[in-house]
This record gives structure tokens, sequence and C-alpha cells, in this order.
């Protein structure tokens, strides 16, 4: 086979890297399950018309058809460009057979056909958690999404800092109104943009493009500017003078998720009135996240409420939910090189083979060890134990172990970091606990194996 | 949102369903972790061409193009049909990063154009185990693959009886050559249906379709009947009288595969020489695996050895590996209800709530039951507490917790199946080991919780 060059914007990793991002998958959905968030997938296809209704028409969406299509009839199809349009689709399709408030996770693929850069792919794994409720959705469950991911990256030892922004649409729709501006949406996109092209450039989008006045101007960038660990938002915002009663909605709304997200993270989970989010579909609560130090990768977790993606002819389902990009957050761990994995293989332990014809000998201690719960590879080949030690060190496993017979002394094992050797029993011997299972450190921890 | 209909041939399932699968993915990356194999992903495009030249134009590719296109010269790309074909493209790409030989898992979906049926998907999940080796791979990983499924099947105690059967290339590449057939790829695709229409009509397309004697058509027949849970088969491929060097070379491989078996997993892998497997890419041996009683559904774990599939400028990398179709085999429990989750969420415990200004209570619990790895929720409303019972009974919860203030006795926990209530410490208690998960039972398993 020919050596085919990267496809730029769908990442693979080696074997580490995929370490990292196993690590981070692993933990979210551990942290996911014991919430009580039910694992759910949904196929990686919808019609297209179902995904372009959704306001997504800048997000390149990916057609896909069988190359030996006969022009039949067949459902336009295209890959789901997020995790939480096709979730709205299967609830609204299985509404009968589903228990609500539904609390579900979802851990998937999807596909943008956006320009590839830094941080931005076009196929890419997310870790979702949404609750979805028929007709009304309690208000509690805004301040938990927060706190759950909060909760994932506070077990994510390795990672820097992390600030999860919270805002409210309603706020933002509320305010724009109160100071009457003519082209809301014209104002939230440059809004949007503030962290990347700065405050200078934002205020000439708003006079350019949505036609601010100066003061109106001034209005919008305070009202941006304005952050707060607690409730001090509200009285900063109420000090910009800007009456409107779908504003007062929003700030008792995020003043409610900063109340009870104050006690168990705080700092972490942090007011921030310049979120925005562009999709069209969320009407509340919105969040976006980012590690300190890497604002300009962009936000790695981001959500938000949305009141009536889902509805049937009878039923509207409000939800909430939040998304974690593992594929940006590890492209990032692994680009800046802020981690590595104790070892890059499974195995603890390599169990080296004397000769072919004793191989059972060396199959029957690993499969003592496995069924212990130990994992191990058998020797490939019967070389000479300097090679065989060898197989072990290039991958880091940290055990090589010597099946009975090499001595009259019968099986040991030896560290080969350390070299010592020391007899052992397979049906009883173990490794340390930090040996059982390779994991993910920071790259700056050296006292780690 | 329109009530869409399923898209045929893209599966999705209930929560209850989805944790079936989510069983059968554990315990196979559980197995393959504790021998050796390291997890990786590739992405889910790759050029046209490389997957059309692996010989599956009867397997329907879906192509995938940007809807907004601008026709410029991209790749044609398309979603991969396997997970072998990628994983050989990667081994090349990423050669000089590499340890060889590389033991590797891959979990993921893959995508096939075929006409929906019973058991056979557009859109399916694959769990694949590889070795691959630079220049040569030693033999004994033949029989291993045979044995790492075994293993993650007997680790499934839901599952009906399996049978994993081996066959070789050469034994029928050297059998037919040295029968003197002269069209003998239309021979093996006869063969190869010979489970779907029978050995009568086998015959006949032999006779029309491949040109074979009546004598012919007796040896091939006969070849294809021989089983074995041993080495015997070879005594029987013997006795049908045909000699050729390849056929010998096939009959010693296959005798080394259930040789190396016959301790481990007895009975299970046995040797039937009537597998073809219909890739192209196979050259040695080749597994399919059915569930007894289910035959007709087809093979549930299917692979073989491939020595030429990976190559580059100046290196082949031989490779065996075996697929577990996790599809496939999740919509067969499924559909025919042989299994069941003992709740159909991950909480084990829910948290009532007295009322709403005490919530934070409730969550101050269920913080310490899940720091102690106990899944819990908290209601979602202050409903009456038969509301709230209800709410877990729903769901399978088996206890409901009450925090102090309820009475003056302090907190209690209940379990809603026997009524039984206890007073309990939201830092101590735990719920018997059988509770803290949801997992899969056979469906006349009644005595399982």
């Amino acid at each position: 086979m020919a050596r085919s060059s990267n496809l730029s914007g769908f990442p693979e990793w080696l074997p580490e890297g995929r370490l990292v991002e196993l690590a981070v998958l692993d933990t979210a959905r551990r942290i996911f399950e014991l919430h009580g968030f039910s694992s759910l997938e949904t196929r990686s296809v919808e019609p297209v018309d179902v995904l372009l209704s959704k306001g997504e028409i800048d997000k390149e969406v990916y057609s896909v058809r069988r190359i030996h299509d006969d022009g039949s009839a067949e459902d336009s199809l295209a890959l789901h460009f997020d995790l939480t349009v096709p979730f709205a689709r299967y609830v609204v399709e299985n509404a009968g057979r589903l228990d609500f408030p539904l609390r579900r996770y979802q851990i998937q693929k999807v596909w943008r056909g956006e320009r590839p850069q830094e941080g931005r792919f076009r196929e890419f794994t997310q870790a979702d958690i949404d609750i979805v409720d028929a007709n009304e959705l309690a208000p509690q469950h805004e301040a938990e999404m927060a706190l759950v991911m909060a909760e994932v990256f506070s077990s994510l030892p390795f990672l820097p800092p992390v600030r999860i922004c919270v805002n409210n649409r309603k706020i933002l729709e509320g305010f724009y109104a109160g100071l009457g501006v003519a082209d809301p949406a014209a104002a939230f996109r440059a809004i949007d943009k503030i962290d990347k092209i700065g405050p200078e450039r934002v205020r000439e989008l708003l006079r350019d493009d949505a036609g601010l006045s100066e003061a109106e101007i001034n209005s919008v960038l305070a009202l941006a500017q304005i952050r707060s660990t607690d409730t001090s938002f509200v009285e900063s915002v109420r000090a910009l003078g800007v009456h409107n009663k779908l504003l007062d909605e929003g700030l008792s709304e995020l003043a409610a998720v900063m109340k009870a997200t104050a006690g168990p993270s705080s700092g972490v989970i942090i007011a921030d009135l310049h979120i925005v989010r562009g999709l069209d579909y969320y009407t509340g609560t919105v969040y976006e996240t980012f590690l300190e130090g890497y604002e300009s990768f962009g936000s790695i977790c981001s959500g938000g409420r949305y009141d009536s993606l889902a509805r049937d002819g009878k039923t509207t389902y409000p939800g909430v939910g939040i998304s974690l990009g593992v594929t940006r957050l590890v492209s990032l761990l692994l680009g800046r090189e802020m981690v590595r994995a104790t070892r890059r293989v499974p195995a603890a332990v390599l169990v080296a083979v004397v000769d072919e014809d004793s191989r059972d000998i060396s199959d029957a201690v690993a499969g003592s060890l496995r069924a212990r719960g130990i994992a191990c590879e058998v020797a490939p080949r019967a070389a000479k134990f300097g090679k065989q030690i060898n197989y072990a060190d290039r991958r880091g496993i940290p055990f090589v172990w010597f099946p009975a017979g090499v001595d009259d002394e019968g099986d040991s094992v030896k560290d080969i970091r350390t070299g010592d050797q020391v007899p052992a029993d397979a049906g009883t011997w173990s490794p340390p606990d930090t040996d059982l299972w390779p994991h993910i450190v920071a790259a700056s921890d050296e006292g780690a194996p």
C-alpha cells in the first residue's frame, strides 16, 4: 500500500496519545454515571433537512451517499455536526418509551467541514450530558451541568486550571432590547468574537456592521466585561441603568446558578457576561470553558439550555446540556506536551519464554496473572533474555517474569527499572497499584514512575 | 421537530439496550487489555481509492463530501467499511513511531451500504484485535486470536454456547489446486454459501457456475464437511487422497492452532473446513464464529491472517486479526429477548428531597455517596415521598435515601424492593455489590435481582 499522507482535520493519535484520550473519556464516563446519566448513542447520520433546519448553515455539513447509488429516492443523509440535534430527534422519536426527566450521556464522533486549524477539526469526539424533561425542566439542572463538568476537570489532575463561564441569553437579549439595539443578532455576532479579535475591533464591528450608536457600544462592551465568581454581577449590570423584563429574568436565573455552584466549585464556575454561544437553539443559560493560559484555543466545554429544540405535535421537551470537546482538549495536551503516559502499553508484565517448546508454561503464567486482573504479554520470541528485557523496556513494561526452569529456584519476577529480582508465584504476586495500569501524569511531574 | 421515522440499517438502542451493548464492549476491552492490546482509533474516512483497491467492490461503500463543496480538488473520501484496511494504512504511515510486533485493539463504527436485513446493518460497531509485525509474524498469534475471543465470550455468561470455527486458506487453495479445479474462486464463492443455501444448492453452483466435475464436487463437499475439535481433521483430509504442497502447509498450520487451543478452550474452538471468508486479503488462518442455534444469523466474530495487506517500499507488515461484530451480537440478544439489564439507569440510589429549600442537603448526601463510588440521582422535584419512590421504582433504582429532617432519627435508606428501611450514614453506607451497578443477565435468569 502506498504511504498515504495524513488528512488535514482528521486527527489520529499514536498509542501514547490514545492513552491520554482514554483517560479523559474514562474519567468523564465515570463521573457521568456516578451522577446517574445513562449512556446513549445515536446513529451517525441524519436526514440533511433535519440538520440544516437547525440554523447550522455556516457549520459545513458532510453529506453521505452510497457510491453505487442507483438514483432511487433514498433519504438524503449527512453526518451529524453535534450530538444535541440528533438527541433531540431521538427523544421525540422514542418519547413513549423513555422515562422523563431523561438524564443521558453520549460520547461519539461528530463531523464539520470547516477549515482545519489549531484546535479545530473535521472529525472530533464530544462527550455530552443532557437532561431533558417533558413540558417543564426544573431549574436546578442548569447549575448541575456546570458542577458535573467541574468534577470531571478536577478528576483530571494533569489539566491546567479551568474556568467554566456561564451566561444567560435572556440577559443579552433583554439588555439589548432595553437599550433599543435595532439588529441584536449582528451585535451578538460581534461580541462573540471578543476573545479572538479584542474589544477595539469589536467596537468597529458594532458600529459598522450592527449599526450601534457610540453610547450603545459603550453599554454593550461594559456588559461584556462583567465577570464575577458570585452573584455580584447582578449589581454590576444594574449599575448600567438598562431596564427590561427579560433582562430581570435572565439575571435571576444566572444568580440561581451562581448560588447553587458557590460552595462546591467556588472559583471554577464564574458568571461571565461576554459568553454568547453561536448556536441558535439556546434560549437561556449558556456555558463556555477555558483552560487558563490557553484561552485563544477556544472553549473546550460548551452548551446551554434549549427550551424548544425537541417537540412533537403535543409536547415540548425542554433540555439543558453541556459538551466536552475531547479531541480539542487532547490535541492541546499532546501538542503542547503537557502530559505523558507512565507507559505505552497496557501490560504490567512481560512473561519471558525460555524456548519455544516451553511456551505453554509462559502462557500458563500469563493466564494466572490475567485471572487476577494483571495485564501481561508473553514474549513473542524465545530470544536471549537480554533481548526479551529490551522488548519490555522499549514499551515501558515495568516487570519481566521468568518461569521456573531458568534455574532451580522456581519462578521469579524482575523490576527492570531497579534491577531487583525476587522469587514469585503467579497465583499470588501483584505489582504495586501504581504499576497495575498505565496512567497519565503532567509532563512536569518528574517524580512519577 | 417532525417525528422522523427510523432509518433502516442504522440501529439505535433504548437505554436498556445500550446497557447490553456496553456490557459487551466493556468486557471485550477488559480482556483485550489484560492480553496487552493497546487501544487505537483511526479516522472514519479513507480516500476512496484505498478502500476500493481492497477488493471490496461488492461491499457498498459510502462516499462523503462537504455539502458546500466548492469543487476544489479535495481527496475523494469514503467511510471505512472495516477496521483492518484503515489499520494497515495507519501501520504503514506510522511505522517509524510504532513498536513491532504491535498489539492493538480498535472499537469503532463502520459503514456498508448493503441491503439491511436481520443481523446486517449499514452502520455497526466492531471490536477488533490485531497483531502486526515487521517482515515476519510469529505463528502462535494465530491461536492467540481465537483464545482471546473465546475468553471474551466466556466472560459474557448470558450468551448461548459459542463455536469459533478455524480454517486455513492454504488448505482450500492447495486442495483445489491438487484436484485440478480450473476456477477455484468460483468454487470458493459457492462453498461460502453452504450455511445459507445448503449443500444441495451448492452442488448445483459448483457444477453450473464453477464448472467442476462430479468427482471434484464430491471431493470439495467432502472437504467442506470435515470438522474436529482436535487435530484429527488432518487424517480426514488425507483420506480424501489429494496431494499438494500448499495443502500440507495449511494442514500443519491449522494443526498448530488446534494444538495450542486444545487445553484452554477445548470444544469452543474447532477446525471447520467449510469456512472461506470472503475478503481477498486473507492468506492463511481464517475464523468465523457462530452462536449455537443461531447459525443462520451469520458469523459474529471473524478474521484471519493477512501477509501482504500492509507494505511500503521496503517492508511488509504481516498481521493476523479477529473482529467481534458487536452490533450484530447485540441486535440478536435484544431482538430475541435473550437478556435483560437489572435496571435501566446507572444510579443505585435516589436521594429524596424534602423541600426545595433543603435541596442542598440532598445534594450533599449525593456528593458523599458518589465520592465513595456509589452512583446516585437527586430527586428532580420535592414531590410527595410516594411520588419520589415511584420515580425510583420506574427506573429500577433499588434504594431511596431520606435525609435527616424527615423525622428525628437522622438519615435512613429504604430498599424499595423489600420495603426495609434502616438508619444510614452517607459517609459509610454501601449497597450490596450486586446492586452497585446495573448488569446484564440472561432473560431466563429469574433469580437475579
